[in-house]
């Protein structure tokens, strides 16, 4: 795969610099701004960046699928958040990579530079910490705090399920969920599920399933979790768990599953293996394996599960409407909206296109 | 004049958005960057924008010459500045309005972010206060850190100085100089022109010169100023001081002076008012008053000194040498690199003009 080297995006001006323009829009011309905006502080969302700003934050703490790299090697990433930002939502985003992984201090940062933008997209950030310190962000900013590998990765999640759900002809409520991964996107995806009327999921960490006195890595959101899923406290592997299970959504590592896995599963069964860049199991193994509908998060192949189908075209709602919280309700409102879009969903066919032009505009509807 | 209202500045990709590209821009393709910068952090230079990226970092208490307004009011001008980064200096700025007027947390917050910048600018954060979080910044930081208020304007006024000490045939070390305005521009001033060679300085703040057992407002930089200025200890007033000197320096407040006071400096006396937008004294009173060459701040009179002319080239030669500490050595040749542009400097053409296509060459060999 060709590489881009360098820098993917770039600060550009609006106008052209003469000597006619510089007065205007450099001094004296800018202090009539400054000064309207000192006398009323909204002004700043019509006389800045402001209105279409926001601040992609990381600590490079959990870098893609790949670790604690650090705020260096986070920021191709954000870079590469940033274009899909501008392509897919006319959005301004700039990238900010920290120097701390001190939650506190994150929070203090983000707090500092919130003024000059209009929403915070919070990035890479490893759980449990990223729940806490969005939380608090949340609580504490009077703009947008959305932790994207958390709700963009739900409610891409959602999106997708509800079709593939449509496809095999079952209900939600009685469907058995299995979740492997009960980080940031787990922990997010189990409670947006849940949210719209899930009753019989079961989440994996690394360890075990998250079940009353199990040996998973306990914090406070798996404690959470605990309460409204695994009601019949299974204690087994994965493996055994995915047995009569209807739904397979792999937010975890590479290679877990092989197809014997998936042929245990109920009949029809659904397969989301989104670990990134290698699946819990492949496209073609899953499929073997007798799964009626396969996503993952790759583009080569169907069904590509990926948040940003999500993460632009909701801060572009959210920016055009100055909505400060991005509630459950909104999340999955914007989840039925995408999953809309695709008229009559087929096995190889639940979700849209992540490039597909129409998604913003439905998105964006939501806030409205 | 006309106003631009909205956003001066955006976020552009410099990739079109295609399925064929995307797996490179974002997932998975971006990837393999993040792991060879993991591997070798100094490679984040060629794989993202750092090379190329500064952050203009302001607490909005001193915007313009208009006061403390606060964060959100300063940045149009940060924007502005961003506008004259990009097309005077092919740079990319993110304005970064600070939610704290705090030094410590100021501090805390720049270097919490600077991971992802290649510069730091700081601007229009108020003295004494900005001496110590520059400071501070240089030492702990390693990127150039270079408030523009302070140095920017320095080197401006070194480059005009220059040329109007030859168009008047006078020797800085004999020049009598008044400066007015004890704020960051005026010390950082005093100080430059002191490297220089200035041996006649005395700096008059809003109240009193910087004299010994004077009632002037007491920091630490007036107290370092005092040990090297005004060495007879003059206790007058800034019109009595203005007689028989050669050069006055305004940049201070507007309309402080009238044409009898410049009548009383000695003959072929130079007038930088520069106080912005108005000026310590008009152009036209100036000249009236019997003064050889006068500048100001203003574009709409000959002999323009602004900071526009150093900011952008300078971070430009500083970030493509990879320079950590922009020494008062550099400064010293930056204004000169800028003086020497101006072949036969004549009363009305000391400086070149802000938009001088030739200026960011000669201030990039500074580096070199």
């Amino acid at each position: 795969m060709k590489k881009i080297s360098g820098s993917k995006i770039e600060i550009k001006s609006k106008f052209k610099l003469t000597k006619h323009s510089l007065p205007i829009i450099y001094t004296p011309g800018v202090a009539d701004l400054s000064l309207e905006i000192a006398k009323n502080k909204k002004k700043v969302y019509d006389l800045t960046w402001k209105k279409n700003g926001v601040a992609i934050v990381t600590d490079g703490s959990a870098v893609l699928g790949l670790g604690n790299l650090g705020p260096e090697a986070a920021l191709p990433v954000m870079e590469g958040k940033a274009v899909l930002f501008r392509e897919l939502g006319k959005v301004d985003a700039v990238p900010i990579v920290l120097g701390t992984q001190d939650p506190e201090k994150i929070v203090e940062t983000v707090k500092a530079i919130a003024p000059g933008f209009g929403g915070i997209n919070l990035e890479d950030i490893s759980a449990p910490r990223c729940f806490e310190i969005e939380k608090r962000l949340i609580r504490e900013l009077n703009i947008p705090v959305f932790h994207d590998d958390q709700h963009g990765t739900a409610i891409a999640v959602l999106a997708g399920l509800v079709n593939a759900l449509k496809v095999v002809k079952k209900d939600i409520r009685a469907a058995r969920i299995v979740i492997s991964g009960a980080g940031a996107a787990g922990i997010a995806i189990t409670r947006l599920l849940l949210k719209y009327g899930a009753k019989k999921i079961i989440v994996f960490d690394s360890r075990s399933p998250i079940c009353l006195r199990c040996a998973y890595n306990k914090n406070n959101a798996k404690d959470e979790i605990v309460r409204f899923t695994n009601k019949k406290n299974f204690k087994g592997s994965l493996r055994k768990g995915l047995e009569t299970a209807d739904v397979f959504i792999g937010v975890s590592a590479p290679k877990l599953l092989q197809s014997e896995d998936i042929a245990k599963m109920n009949k029809n069964s659904i397969v989301f293996a989104m670990s990134n860049p290698v699946p819990e199991i492949s496209f073609q193994e899953a499929k073997f394996g007798g799964a009626a509908v396969v996503a993952t998060g790759r583009s080569d192949f169907p069904n590509q599960i990926n948040n940003a189908l999500v993460f632009p075209r909701l801060f572009r709602g959210a920016l055009d409407t100055k909505t400060r919280f991005i509630s459950d309700k909104i999340k999955i409102k914007a989840a039925l909206a995408i999953a809309g879009l695709v008229k009559s969903p087929k096995n190889d066919r639940i979700i849209p296109e992540v490039l597909d032009e129409k998604v913003v505009g439905v998105v964006a509807k939501v806030f409205k």
